[in-house]
Formats: structure tokens, C-alpha cells, sequence
């Protein structure tokens, strides 16, 4: 369905417009961590998150005369942007569904990339729906956020950088971590360190309560989470694994790690403090599991992708002002 | 007495250790400036700022039985930070004299990386006396921030690689907006543009009131700044121009540019929103100028240097709060 030569390839079509985002180190995280910590900043990816990946990707793969009719994708956020600018790229249109509660930076920042907004209530309307008829009407062609070839070969380009990266930095066995919403990007980055750079295994991380992933690596099965209290990591809500990145990910990945919300916002704290980067709740999940939750890994360093930093103020500026841990 | 070969020999030195920081871009700047605006982001260098680069290059320049006994340095926080990290690297002692009224965060960096903090009073005490008894009985080398050869070389590697990405992003001819204190950064970056990239012109900035390079440039003499308010920016407070600094960038700098610390503040929450960096006051003022003096500014582009992000949480807190412009 998908496999090292699509993500070679989406590699070699987003070479033209990709930043190489930096593998990020510091003493000080390294100490409280009691291992080495290397951060991914792929908060500092086109729309400041690794979304703008998948997006060109699928975007760039479809036939000329299919792309020049447009695309829609529906999103909480990340994704909504990456799509937006990489249609903007293409000079295509594209169409954005959004929960009329998605973070105001985010709805604004897509709006401004130069795509139309549809919001819809995510809790009485069918996006679904309002889909079928964006497809049939206007000829757009639905790019999904995780279950879709050509986007999972797009994220996975983060992995084939990450091989790269850690060899530079002499690591070579090692826990990737991983914050996970539908299993995209966890799915690509497999793929990709099956191929180059076996010593390093993806594991999920995902916010408490929302732990699809977690749990259905235990038990061998998709098993959707028990949801719960909002969490602010709104980029990696998800109800299951899905359909595509299950497979992929039940024979890749190693054991998944839920963290809380505070721990994220002393995660994103610390990234600022040290790292000098801007991360979204939901984009520090897997640096908090590397600072905070050093029994439940093992090695002489671990690796972390910091996906995305599309934050509103009022959010960061609760992760600054501290818990005293 | 320092020149491009210097510099291209402080970038073989440095190469093993330094990061290549990314040259960052956004739309959502890019509007606002009315023009590209691209940032190469140096507060994700080691220690959170270009400082590293310079200390890096003095010690590594250093006979090695010199450089054993150890080396110290003055600084108000950044270039203490870079002396004191570089120092351990190397496995020698490092002593620094700051201020006690430095940026808690920076007093507290610089001991963690190691070097022994030694706090004199900026009103009433010499470090000039401290440290001539630091010399002499300890046999530790001093390490200038800005008017030592050497240091301007390693400053100026930033410049070499700002010429290739520059040419990556196809600006050819542009300013170089570069937040300026002594001018030991901007010193080295253009001697490297002059070299690599003549159509690059670096141009100090400044904060209001510590504008002694604009004022210099001016007048064509070295002119010390009037001073007053208090400066947010305390990275690039400095009294005059440096006697080895003045003389490369007479011949070579445009004209200067003074920014106000809201703007700076402004300009620091403009990073956070579209770049995702953490930058402080006095590294977002090259930032400020870009965004908000366009009137000062010519052609179709501008580089700017975010020259470090050491910022305390509350300064930060305060630049998200905004002032609606």
C-alpha cells in the first residue's frame, strides 16, 4: 500500500520546497531526562507543523488535470494548513471543513494561506456530507490526514531526514518518539527507519485518555480510546488507529506512552527554555514522555519529533508560568 | 588584522561542533514587511545564540598549553554562555565575571554549563581589576566579546553560511539587518558577505537611546550613545564602537537603524506566532526593523539575524500580552 519507494519519492518531489528541519540538543534536557534527548524541530516546517509534508505530497502525486480542479480536506488544524499552503504552492484551490471550535490561530492561519473555510458543529453536522457534496459539485479531491498513501509517504520524509540526523549524531539504537493523532507520520517514520536506519523504533505518544494507540498495541487489535476530559492537545485527538496506519504500525512500532496535558506544558516550557522552539501542546507530547517519563524507556539517548507549534498565545503563555513540575 | 581567511579557518574549527541554524521564512511576515523577509535563526545555536560561534573559534585558536590553564571572560550574558559552553567542550576551566543585576536565567545557565560565576557590581566595582588578578594568578586568557580577531572570525562564519542560503533563496542583493552591541557579529558577517556575497550589506541595528553605531555611521566617527531609558535589549547595550569593529564596519555598513523595545517586544511575538523561535529582546531587534521600519529599508528583500533567544519567562509573557501593534 505503501513502502520506502513512495516515501523516496514524495522525498524527491518536496526536495524543491521542504525545510530540513533541525535535530536539536541540550544539556540541560539531556540531565533531566538522565539519557540523551535529540529533538526533531519540525514545528519549524512550512505552517509550523510536519503536515505541509503529507500535503504537497498527496498534492504533487495527483494528475495534472485532477490537481487544477482543487482539493478539500477536512482538519483540526495542522493539516488544514499544510494543505491550504501547499494548494497555495500549486496555485489550485483548495476547501478546509473545520469544527467552528478549532484554535482561532488556526482557523485564521488557514483562511490566510488563501483557502476557503467551511466550519461546521462537530457535534450535530456530518463533515461526511458536506465532503460527498464539495467532491461531486466541484470536482475537489479529498486529501485525508492519515489514511492515504501519498500522505503517509509524505511524513515519512521526516524519517529518511531523522536516519540521517542521528547517524551525524552517533546514535544509532534508540526509542523514537513519536506524538500520534491517526497514526500518519508514526506510520511513514516506521517505513522509513525499516529501511535506513533499523536500530531506531518508532513509539507512539499520546495524550491520556485518548490512547487508541496505546492500547491497541497491548491488546493486538484496534481498540478505540475511552476519550474523557478535553485535552489541550487538540493535534493528536483521535477516536482509533486508523485503517491504513494500523497494519503498518501493530508490526513497527514498540510500546506507546500517554502523558497528561500538564506534563506536555512543562514539555513546551522546557523547549523554550532550551531549545529556543515554539511547541503546541499536542506537538510535546513526545518530548514530555522523553523528560518525564525516563522508566518507561531504555537506551543511552532517545529521539523526539516536535511536530508542530501552532499554539494560541493564552496557552503558552499557562505553559510558562509553570506547575513547579 | 582579521579577514576572510580567518574566517573560513574559524569554520574548520567550528565544524565538528556547530549548528548550521536554518533560514526561516512566512508569509504572514512577509506581508507585514511588505517584502520577503528571511531569518536565519541563531538563537537555536548552541546556547541559544551566535555567541557560541565566536567563543568557540578563540579557544580552538588558542596554543594548547595556554588554553589548559583555562580562559575567562565579562559578559552580560550571551557571550558567557557561549565562553563557558565552548569551554567545557574543550575540558578547561572557564571563570565568568557578570553582572549581578544579568538576567537571572543567564546567571544561571552560565554556572550550569560549568564555569565558575563570579557577580561584581556594574555601578561601583572594576572588572577590568578583577579580571587583570584572574590573569595573573590563575594564568586564564580573557576572551573578548567582540574586539579579539578571532571572535570576529567565529561570528563571521555566520555570515559564510548566510551567503549560501541566501543564494538557496534566490536573494542575491539585499540588506543584512544584524542586531548590533560592540559589532563583533556584524563585523565578521560582513567581511564574509564582502567575500562570498557582495550584494549582501549588513546594517546594525540598534535599541533607541544605545544607537551609537547609526549615530557613528552618521558622522563618520566612532561616537558613544547617549543612553538613557533602561534597554530591554541588554544583549546589544554597549557604550561606543569597538576599536577593532569600528574601522571594518566604517568601510563596509550601511546605514543604522534604532527600534523601540515595544517593537522589539512585537517583533518577538511575531517570531513566536509565524516562525515558532524564542527570541529575546535584543535578538529581535534586526527582526523589528524588518517588519516595522520599512520605510528604511529598500529592495525586494531582507535578511535578518534573530541573534539569540536567552529570555527570561516574564519578558516573554510580556511580548505575547502584545500592545496592538
Amino acid at each position: 500500500m505503501v513502502d520506502i519507494s513512495d516515501i523516496r519519492a514524495a522525498a524527491a518531489r518536496l526536495a524543491p520546497v521542504v525545510r530540513r528541519t533541525p535535530l536539536l540538543e541540550s544539556p540541560f534536557l539531556n540531565e533531566i531526562a538522565g539519557r540523551r534527548v535529540l529533538v526533531k524541530a519540525e514545528c519549524l516546517q512550512h505552517t509550523g507543523s510536519f503536515k505541509f509534508r503529507g500535503a504537497w505530497s498527496a498534492i504533487s502525486a495527483l494528475d495534472p488535470e485532477v490537481r487544477a480542479r482543487g482539493v478539500f480536506a477536512y482538519s483540526s488544524g495542522n493539516h488544514a494548513q499544510g494543505v491550504a499552503y501547499a494548494a497555495k504552492l500549486h496555485g489550485i484551490p483548495a476547501v478546509i471543513l473545520m469544527p467552528a471550535d478549532a484554535p482561532k490561530l488556526k482557523l485564521a492561519n488557514t483562511a490566510a494561506f488563501g483557502a476557503e473555510v467551511i466550519t461546521y458543529d462537530r457535534y450535530s453536522e456530518s463533515r461526511e456530507e458536506i465532503g460527498a457534496r464539495l467532491a461531486e459539485e466541484r470536482g475537489l479531491t479529498l486529501v485525508r490526514p492519515y489514511d492515504e498513501p501519498m500522505v503517509i509517504a509524505g511524513q515519512g520524509t521526516t524519517g529518511l531526514e531523522l536516519a540521517e540526523q542521528a547517524a551525524e549524531a552517533g546514535v544509532r539504537e534508540a526509542d523514537v518518539l513519536v506524538c500520534t493523532g491517526g497514526g500518519g507520520l508514526s506510520s511513514g517514520v516506521a517505513l522509513a527507519l525499516q529501511a535506513e536506519a533499523p536500530g531506531l523504533r518508532v513509539r507512539p505518544v499520546e495524550p491520556e485518555d485518548y490512547d487508541d494507540w496505546k492500547v491497541s498495541l497491548e491488546v493486538g487489535a484496534r481498540t478505540p480510546a475511552t476519550g474523557g476530559r478535553v485535552s489541550l492537545c487538540d493535534a493528536i485527538v483521535t477516536p482509533a488507529p486508523g485503517e491504513i496506519t494500523w497494519p503498518i504500525l501493530s508490526r513497527l512500532a514498540g510500546p506507546g506512552i500517554a502523558v497528561s496535558d500538564r506534563e506536555c506544558l512543562d514539555a513546551m516550557a522546557q523547549a523554550f527554555e532550551r531549545l529556543k522552539i515554539v511547541i503546541e501542546p499536542g506537538g510535546a507530547a513526545a518530548l514530555a514522555a522523553a523528560l518525564f517519563r525516563p522508566e518507561e524507556l531504555s537506551g543511552e539517548a532517545v529521539l523526539c519529533l516536535a511536530t508542530g507549534g501552532n499554539v494560541d498565545r493564552a496557552v503558552f503563555a499557562q505553559a510558562l508560568e509553570g506547575s513547579g513540575g
